[in-house]
């Protein structure tokens, strides 16, 4: 690494210091379709760490035993940042919340109530009076119980700022120790969320003395822009999610927010201490885990972000590479890998790569990732960083349990229907066969899995992407289905489309499988709870 | 059409009247790997012509005799919206454009020219002097010819503002009638960005009578709250791209800012004309023709945009709709379509379903399309409007010219390699057979049709979408390819995945052909250009 590069972790002063409260495993996991293992949350949260990210959102443990056991792993094996997890202001929420991180070095519990009529009316179905109850109730409890305590007005851009402010009052008053304003819907706009942290400054003394905190939505394509304006009201953490994922169209996307402050330090001279030549492969991992695209006009993390057609823009690219750029790719993480192995590479020479990567990896995994690298190096020239990435996830999802691929046969044409036949080893160690037609050769794929495992499943979602350029590029399919009575996706890696297909199917049933066990010990949390779960700010 | 719903068109007086200047075909199409045929730009003007933006940049002339072509035909055929075409500050540029856009009812000739030093320096290697004067001869020949001339002092936001001022001052001097200020990089923040209009306002007199302009790129994230901060502070146009495509990160998203002056009118007062309900279909068309996805969780138009997670979001919905939407899903153009047509579907049902969806098809098309439809209807128990949508764009896309797949077969397996055959039908009529084997499926048919074609190829890019959610979902594959030395795109449309990959390829390579002749005529018109094509604001 240059000396240059070196230089991206900034120093500013503690006043103009931003943190990055990140909540892609909380509101980001809720969008639709995505469905996370313990494993697979345990391993975006180290990168998180290794990222350098303040606070790590890490789930909601209150809605199922599955979102407590990872927010509880995560709170024992990660170190660094503030593990925080969500909690209506009701007790048994504040109470699970607490039971699942209480084994980190620094706990934060974040519990919130909607401060809007619409909300209070419609949803709640109480009264402003009641809001005011549960606020302090929630933070007196949570404050018993753990030194950080940040509490959300939900909704606060539509609600009265006054009866918003009373309630902040309640709070700070019980000893919240950072107050955030979610923009819960995404409609406010830069001008007006200044306004309100500043009458917000005004009408609540002491408001100023602890940390402020944006909690920005997209819905209006300003998430950014309006976390951006709250900084500079005053707020010193920014809440966002890695690729802007989250509910609807998703919350301040961190790698922007983050290279905004940076860029443009001239303007306002605030800054984060992250590292930011982690940001590419962070983003890749969110993309990879939850099957969500990042499209190719992506700012920071597309695949153009920092292309140029060719051309003259080139020329000037060339000629000064400040003609058309503002930021250096490399300190993104961009073009930052030249690891590339091929058939002959060893398992020592696989074992240094992956550590390269960040990747600690031995024994039996490692081995099994040595068989994996062998399969694929035996049909691509050059393995690369990206692809042993791409290996080494699809590896950290396969749990072990559920269903397995053994092995498919298909016969496709365009003058006849096509047919599959499919082997899958089932969780009780035995094999099964199933044949299928249909209309296409994945869709006689997926009929023959089903024939074989025996289950009903319905396919919701099929997305595919290559994780490298070129003829030889791995494939990546992510499948969401219902089966077991729930959503689960699955991804699947290979140089064959046909192959990866049939992977993620497969995975995706197991994970159905894993999460139809959960459900069953559901009822028993979910009935101790007075309400169905919110969605959170 | 509900009148709630015909009451998206608003009605704003002139002077909060904010003129949309798409640029999807100009700065849109300039992203890597695009590659827009005549008919394709064609059909993307008719349909921004019914979505109602003020201005379409259609082109940049002078690039190539393809370009012109383009810009040429739609000026001819597109009736509403003022026709634009770019241009340096060369006579050369001006002479393209203005012949380009003659015989629109409406035309506009856009000359630019950068003020920034880093520019000036780095890339047009000459002097402030130099810039002013060639603004200056420019502005007058461009006025000399067309009644409406916008200019735009390229890189502005980096540019020196007194010099920047200056060089406007010039052009409103030589009658320009609108004058666009671009932030080329992506580099201006919203405060930054409407302090700079205010400051250009005092500077130069009679500034405030004309039509100013904002034009930003999304390098930070910033693209729409700068252009929407651009408009707070004096502008009354903004130049957009439909999903926000564009030079690396993009545009300002047209859908993103339209539905942001919509919602917070009672914010600002300003409003466009548009008829939102074209924005989800326009959206469509922009990712099919360019192959550039949208990600789910993208602002208005992603999948995710007007989604909610089960539990207690829903409920929230269900209970009240505006507890989690700020906007109706009707008014952008989703949910509004409810035709299903299945295999006992006569041709008079598909043409009123066409009709319907805004394709009026007749004649020889008709039958084509028809016998598209029904080979689809036969393997898919519904046909939506979006799988016609599909059907009839894939048939557009065929010029006819070029190479045609006849027929394949495959076979793939875990256990051995996979083996395709596949016969193509060459551009002189005849028929040639390929075979390959590869390192998956997809792989093998396209050796087998590099094989059959007799053309060198390399894959640069592939990429599948599903157009349906379910199990018998039609699939959408774009391939991006070298050949004939130089890059080009095609999609291909099937429920059978290797068939929409076969038809991607074969239509890609089709479309390098035409290109090859175009760029052999190119040499001509390149010569005559000063020095190679800038990549414009």
């Amino acid at each position: 690494m240059s000396p240059e590069i070196s230089s991206s972790v900034p120093d500013v002063g503690a006043a103009d210091r931003v943190h990055v409260f990140d909540t892609t495993l909380r509101d980001g996991e809720q969008s639709p379709g995505i469905s996370l293992n313990t494993q697979e949350k345990l391993e975006i949260a180290q990168q998180l760490a290794r990222l350098g990210v303040d606070v790590i959102e890490a789930g909601f443990p209150i809605t199922s035993p599955g979102d407590f056991e990872a927010v509880e792993s995560i709170a024992r094996a990660v170190e660094g940042p503030v593990i925080c997890a969500l909690a209506r202001t009701h007790k048994a929420d504040i109470d699970a919340a607490w039971n699942a991180i209480r084994d980190s070095e620094r706990p934060r519990i974040h519990t919130f109530i909607s401060t809007s009529d619409i909300h209070i009316t419609h949803q709640l179905q109480t009264t402003r009076e009641d809001v005011k109850g549960q606020a302090r109730a929630a933070v007196a409890m949570a404050r018993s119980l753990c030194d950080e305590v940040e509490f959300s007005p939900m909704d606060a851009t539509r609600a009265e700022l006054e009866f918003t402010a009373e309630v902040c009052a309640i709070a700070l008053a019980e000893g919240a120790t950072v107050i955030n304003i979610p923009d819960t819907v995404g409609y406010t706009t830069p001008d007006e969320y200044a306004r309100y942290f500043a009458r917000l400054l005004e009408l609540v003394p002491g408001l100023g003395e602890i940390e402020l905190s944006v909690h920005c939505h997209d819905d209006l394509g300003l998430a950014v822009a309006n976390a951006y304006s709250g900084l500079l009201a005053g707020a010193r953490q920014v809440e966002c999610a890695v690729n802007g994922i989250g509910e609807r169209a998703g919350n301040c996307s961190l790698e922007e927010i983050v290279m905004l402050l940076r860029t443009r330090r001239d303007e306002h001279g605030l800054d984060t201490a992250l590292d930011t030549r982690e940001l590419a492969r962070t983003s890749r991992m969110i993309t990879r885990f939850t099957g969500y695209a990042v499209q190719p006009n992506k700012a920071i993390v597309g695949r153009n972000a920092f292309a140029h057609e060719a051309g003259i823009h080139q020329d000037g690219v060339l000629k000064e590479r400040s003609t058309y750029e503002i930021m250096d790719a490399r300190d993104v993480g961009l073009e930052s890998n030249s690891i590339v192995l091929g058939k002959h590479s060893g398992r020592h020479a696989l074992r240094d790569a992956l550590e390269q990567l960040g990747f600690q990896i031995d024994g039996n995994a490692l081995n099994q990732a040595f068989k994996r690298f062998k399969a694929i190096a035996d049909k691509k020239k050059q393995v690369t960083a990206l692809d042993l990435e791409a290996i080494v996830s699809d590896q950290v999802r396969d749990g072990g349990a559920g269903y397995e691929l053994a092995w498919f046969d298909v016969e496709a044409s365009s003058r006849r229907e096509p047919r599959a036949e499919v082997a899958v080893r089932m969780p009780d160690g035995g094999q099964a066969l199933g044949v299928s037609g249909g209309d296409g050769p994945v869709n006689a794929i997926f009929g023959a899995i089903r024939e074989a495992a025996g289950v009903e499943s319905e396919l919701r979602q099929y997305t595919v992407s290559a994780v490298t350029e070129g003829e030889d590029a791995l494939g990546e399919v992510t499948v969401m289905l219902r089966a077991h009575g729930r959503l689960a996706s699955g991804q699947g890696v290979a140089t064959d489309i046909l192959e990866a297909s049939a992977r993620a199917y497969v995975r995706a049933l197991s994970n159905a499988l894993e999460g139809a066990a959960v459900r069953e010990a559901e009822g028993t949390i979910g009935d101790s709870a007075s309400q169905p779960v919110t969605p959170g700010p």
